[in-house]
């Protein structure tokens, strides 16, 4: 049963396994303590963050471990912002980051900061110059994450930490998604990690602040982990989240080889097997075992329910798979079609080339299974067909499309029902209160070869206007 | 090999471990997910929940993990503090919790919160009606620890609860060191405790938020745990948490009554064998597991340095075992004498009625070989002794012990050397810079049968001056 969504979290790497169940009789008692047991649990505590200081490339007294990822993003702006308090409130963040990242940056904005958002391009890159411009003076701190945990897009980290250096502002990278490939390269100032990113065991983050960084930790007082992680340390899950790094960075280049080839297959086969579908992210600067489609006319959450039946479990970006309805931040920033997205992100060393055929194979007919049941419009649409919802056109009054309380993929269905009742050079309105209406409705028009006018205001939702051009 | 620091951390229970082991291959994916895997581990995290609500007397929705007690406490307190904001700014809690409250207590009053602290008897316990005289229409939050960490003491909660209650204050319970023996009586609004203090893994705490109490998360915003506990949820470890908590309530009645008859073995046997001792606790309403005395004379590092060697792992709150150099909160504000402190606290099913009776066997001749090496006269005290640093007494002139620079226990040790010098209805001043010596002369004094007379300044440290009655 493959399980292509690595990106969320890695089944448990077998080395983790035992280096966890090693520990458990040696890493239970407090490191704090002067007793044999606690002595012991010290030494694995210190052998563990000198290895994953070696992997990040970092001394081991600016690394410290915290309980996830999540937290030692939180803890890392926090900090970094609390200890520039003096030079501004200033903080820069990609539109893509991780919403670790962001839900930090809207905590320090709800405090009184300011954030500027970097926009990225097609891609879901940033652009070096554009980063570089948003640097000032009162700029406290500047994050960028390594790679994307969407799209795969591999961000310009080297070139953004030097336009930072250039003006003095630390970058926090958050390594997330790529630190099983590699150390990050470029001169960043802090750096976050997750374990169970990397088939490490849930509960184990990693922080690293560069000697010389100001930082301030933020909230109650913390004995541990240098004052910078509150609660008695994890340490058998430490120690597996240690051994592991060190065992998948052994087998990284092999691997990253193995599933870069996988992955290009997927993004060459599936436009070809599967009619109207958006492959997103940067083809070449990418990491080796993310790659993400986006289906036209196709409802995410029913797409996954039927790969989920058929074995694969995958995750997506779209609006209908998330609780506030509202497709990703990822997808939204780039500008792409969010309707029935699918990411599939390979584990290292689980993942087969069978697999990958596999998923080939049965993607084309659960695709078609899902449009038909939606009544989408084969492909190109060709056929006239009279919208229920659609009034009339007439020479003096354009083509109106009414899906208020439709939700995706339905408003770009009923749109592409009605483009051949709309006389060329003529306009349809298409009316939705559905977010992803806002991101799908330019991108079937870009996929579609028609004009995507603007939106207008509207009693309800919005009013999306699209001149057909052919 | 007996451990006798189960109040810092208890070893892995076998019912944690196989928990532990049995969920690795199932509770490894998000939870958050719809395909099989992420079902699949949202079936333990809810089997989890249930268990530890039904152990803690809670509804499953009252419940959530954290990834410590610590911080289970930190985020308990702060959101109950903003969820009562407009009611006021007054924190009211003992002072005699764990650093976590007092931690998130002296971060509250640095972001402008005020805070009261109730102190205790010389047993450690608080008054209820002392409790309930600080409770006012400003107070947002009180706070009171089941039982106390370093000296066994149970607290009245329903009591306090009650008051509470009476005038509509929410009342947390840190519940880490009795979560194990039984729910906490009495009728509290948020409970916090920590898996590895009953024998579960570490990183993994518990906080319950009854329904109706006001609660406003702070720090960054999470979609994990009901928005209380940001960062992936470590799913193996919160099952082996709820099992091996269903476990230890199953023998909890048995063993308590075995470990109470441990404990009190040593509470009698310890002032019978060792010369100048004070047991410290109350003798009745206390935990137990856990009991903590303090030899006078003493230097506390030294004595764990000989237990330990002796193959005994036991803690300290004397000064000399703190980073800060000062003795633990919970003595000074019991006002007990601080030096040569030993806490024992016995892991449920992991010891032996024989281990016990070696520490007994050992102790003695542990305790007097420290007090050789440092000195200390012979008890009571009896022939007369010049001390090297002792001016001469004269009438008109009271007699001075210069101890500046000396830690504990030399100060005492001083004191007790010179005081068959000062003329029955005299004085001595001793001068100290040391922060124990604020503690254990007065409590030299009363253990001695002479007067302490009071603190006055000095120069550098301060001078305490001490009247010989007999």
């Amino acid at each position: 049963m493959p399980y292509f969504d690595a990106a969320s979290a890695a089944p448990l790497h077998p080395v983790a396994r035992q280096a966890l169940q090693a520990s458990l009789d040696e890493g239970w008692a407090d490191p704090a303590r002067l007793y044999r047991e606690g002595r012991r649990a010290r030494l694995l505590l210190d052998a563990a963050r000198e290895a994953a200081a070696e992997a990040v490339g970092c001394r081991p007294d600016e690394l410290v471990f915290t309980p996830s990822g999540t937290q030692a993003v939180h803890t890392g702006i926090s900090g970094a912002l609390a200890g520039r308090r003096r030079v501004g409130r200033r903080l820069v963040v990609s539109s893509v980051e991780h919403s670790a990242v962001l839900h930090a940056a809207a905590a320090w904005e709800a405090a009184g900061g300011s954030v500027t958002e970097v926009g990225v391009d097609r891609h879901g890159a940033v652009s070096p110059d554009m980063y570089a411009a948003e640097l000032d003076d009162t700029t406290a701190l500047a994050c960028l994450q390594s790679a994307n945990h969407e799209v795969g897009t591999e961000q310009p980290v080297r070139e953004v930490a030097e336009a930072c250096g250039a003006v003095g502002v630390p970058l926090l990278v958050d390594a997330a998604q790529s630190l099983a490939w590699g150390p990050v390269d470029g001169d960043w100032s802090l750096l976050t990690a997750s374990a169970h990113k990397w088939g490490g065991p849930a509960g184990v983050g990693l922080l690293a602040v560069r000697k010389g960084v100001r930082f301030a930790p933020q909230g109650p007082a913390g004995e541990r982990e240098s004052g910078l992680s509150a609660g008695f340390e994890n340490i058998p899950a430490i120690v597996a989240a240690a051994a592991s790094l060190r065992a998948v960075r052994a087998q990284a280049a092999d691997e990253a080889v193995r599933l870069r080839a996988l992955v290009e297959r997927i993004r060459a086969r599936v436009p070809e097997l599967v009619p109207d579908v958006e492959v997103v992210g940067d083809p070449v600067r990418r990491l080796p075992h993310v790659v993400t489609f986006s289906c036209l006319y196709v409802d995410g959450e029913t797409l996954l329910h039927e790969l989920d039946r058929a074995g694969f479990s995958v995750s997506s970006g779209s609006s209908c798979t998330s609780s506030t309805l509202i497709p990703s931040h990822v997808l939204r920033a780039m500008g792409v079609l969010s309707e029935g997205n699918v990411r599939v992100s390979l584990p290292p060393s689980g993942t087969t080339e069978e697999d990958v055929d596999r998923f080939l194979e049965v993607l084309p007919g659960l695709v078609a299974g899902v449009r038909e049941r939606f009544g989408a419009p084969a492909s190109p649409a060709a056929s006239p067909s009279a919208a229920a919802s659609a009034s009339s056109p007439s020479a003096s009054e354009p083509l109106v499309v009414d899906a208020l309380g439709r939700r995706c993929p339905i408003p770009v269905i009923e749109l592409a029902k009605v483009i051949d009742d709309v006389p060329v050079g003529g306009t349809v309105r298409v009316l939705s209160d559905d977010e992803a209406a806002r991101l799908d409705i330019p991108a079937w028009c870009a996929m579609r070869g028609q004009e995507y006018v603007g939106e207008e205001e509207a009693e309800r939702g919005a009013a999306y206007v699209v001149r057909r051009v052919g």
